[in-house]
């Protein structure tokens, strides 16, 4: 077995999951992860841990929604029994197909997505990490060879994340000191208030609340955006296509918008409701192992030297007690390229200018 | 997908498993199973049950053995919540190297086991069904190119079970009514008392006790065994291969024994403990399906026209209430092919000759 798969189990189960000896931990092991669920398996066994593995199959879940022809059951309590005593729950994701899920009507994927609602949040109550082991079909769709696409995914898991969660500390720090950010690049001049919200270090361990490996942004719940950006790196929402996205706010919202490639989708977005016209995430993507765009969320969003902004749904934890934040029914990330003539400022001072961050060498102020 | 997945999964929902609506089911998967799944996640779609997909592969769990260098949790509760509210659990076993197991230490293996008491326990009180799903390891190990191994596998499995069921009944009837069992056969005069002893319908379902597809048995625990018995079928008992078994009895006991192959692990196997020299099961097979060996104890004992006796333990479901019958540490299934040149005589009169039962055309008294 390739070595990587080895140092990726020992990340997911001490850094990310922190697991402890009598852990009781659920790993749902999805089509092609099989490689990866025996590496993780040794590494709960060395850690004297409790495993249950389940089956997580875009294949099987759809075969049982378009049998099922009635009312989903509500979180069926077998199931729940099982998580209500997880302590951790890994998702060790590995589509074979990613487009597999259109197999079955939208309708019917989202009634079975609501009868598991209960379900959801106990998983998420626990330990959770999510993950994902590298598979010919993700290779496929990030346009890349096989071979290639390991070391990229590798490239970002394997990192020193103690490093980075105290590179990540100094921009949670900054963030969380200021009242505005921001923007300046290629056709953007972009600024918003952050007064009062909270920066999450998202460095890819439950000690930091953070649940996905790979991680790598410090993000929080921006308002009251002005001015315009441009968005130079590709996106799929929904399905969809959509490239070089230009936004133009007014009062934090979006008041004009256009795209290269997809702008009825876009415009579908922009208006789902009216959440969806204003900004729910800034987040700085840090992970430098990711180094190019892959149609992946997980990693294009935590792409070294480039900014996301995000439509829709602020998360909870960037905001204070008692503030609901914007409301939408979608999160949608966008993502703009900071490596090159641009720079980021916080209360007026550049904290980061092409690519480099203030703590770095080579920074110009 | 082979349509015949379609038919297995059927039959293991409708037949063996006798599911309704609401019930639910917790679907253990083995490394080659995943298309087995599938079919079977339409099924229980279809018939409004609720499933939980958990992963069995011996890969993981060798791995996680070897990591494992303490004592293993007694039946972690994550666990036993599951499989205490299951109506039913499933294996769809599809091992893809037949000899991974013996990549741990056995003493490991074994403590692991023993700290599973109770989820075993737990699982054999749903009205659980093991089924086998044909992969290429299966194959070799038969000795068989895959497409035929399917060939094998789908015609022990896709049987009328009515109709076998009710020709079961028969055997079952027969043996419950009758006092004392002859075989004769090729240097084999055998008898046995079958007294007060229930007879098992062994139709692959759980309404008549049954938990194997495929299966096709009718079984009972002998006693008082007299005379001497051949068995030409080959069996593979914990690994190794013993080939033309002979054995002697006397007042219930092997007091001589030989064979072509083997010879040591045979005089292993009958010196484990007393109860390894006296029966514990004598089997009708009766799956026509079956109609070859294929070192796989699961279809070989079925198979049609073969009788098995098994030196060990006894199943309680054919003893009456009290009694504990014969007690072993082993249970280990010799098989003898009764096609040609052989009856079995219940209470003196032939119940079945060269192969033909009474109740069939061409049957000779």
């Amino acid at each position: 077995m390739d070595q990587r798969i080895h140092e990726h189990a020992e990340v997911l189960v001490d850094w990310s999951a922190r697991i402890e000896e009598g852990d009781d931990v659920v790993v749902r092991v999805d089509e092609g992860a099989h490689d990866l669920a025996v590496a993780v398996a040794e590494k709960l066994g060395e850690r004297g841990a409790n495993m249950l593995a389940t089956y997580i199959s875009d294949e099987v879940e759809s075969a049982f929604i378009r049998g099922h022809d009635a009312d989903f059951e509500a979180d069926p309590d077998f199931e729940t029994a099982m998580l209500e005593r997880a302590d951790s729950v890994f998702s060790l994701r590995a589509k074979r197909n990613t487009v597999e899920k259109g197999a079955v009507p939208e309708g019917r994927r989202a009634a079975y997505k609501r009868s598991r609602t209960e379900i959801k949040h106990l998983r998420m109550d626990t330990d959770w990490v999510s993950t994902i082991h590298p598979t010919r079909a993700r290779a496929q769709n990030a346009g890349m060879g096989y071979e290639a696409y390991k070391d990229f995914v590798y490239d970002a898991i394997l990192r020193d994340w103690e490093v980075l969660a105290d590179q990540m500390a100094n921009m949670k720090d900054l963030l969380e000191a200021g009242s505005e950010v921001r923007i300046v690049k290629e056709d953007t001049d972009l600024t918003m208030s952050i007064e009062n919200r909270t920066a999450v270090n998202s460095a890819a361990s439950v000690a930091y609340d953070s649940h996905n490996l790979p991680s790598g942004e410090v993000f929080t719940a921006p308002y009251d955006t002005e001015g315009e950006v441009y968005f130079d790196v590709p996106m799929t929402h929904d399905g969809a296509r959509i490239r070089d996205v230009r936004l133009e706010f007014e009062d934090g919202e979006v008041v004009d918008w256009s795209a290269g490639t997809g702008e009825a989708a876009l415009e579908d977005l922009l208006t789902t409701d009216e959440g969806a016209r204003r900004l729910g995430e800034l987040g700085i993507g840090m992970n430098r192992g990711i180094d190019r765009f892959t149609d992946n969320i997980l990693f294009d969003e935590k792409m070294g030297d480039t900014i996301h902004l995000a439509v829709g749904r602020a998360y909870g934890s960037c905001l204070p007690e008692g503030e609901t934040g914007n409301q939408s029914a979608v999160h949608a990330d966008m993502i703009t390229d900071v490596s090159e003539d641009s720079r980021l400022e916080v209360d007026g001072e550049v904290v980061q200018r092409n690519g480099t961050f203030w703590w770095e060498d080579g920074f110009e102020e």
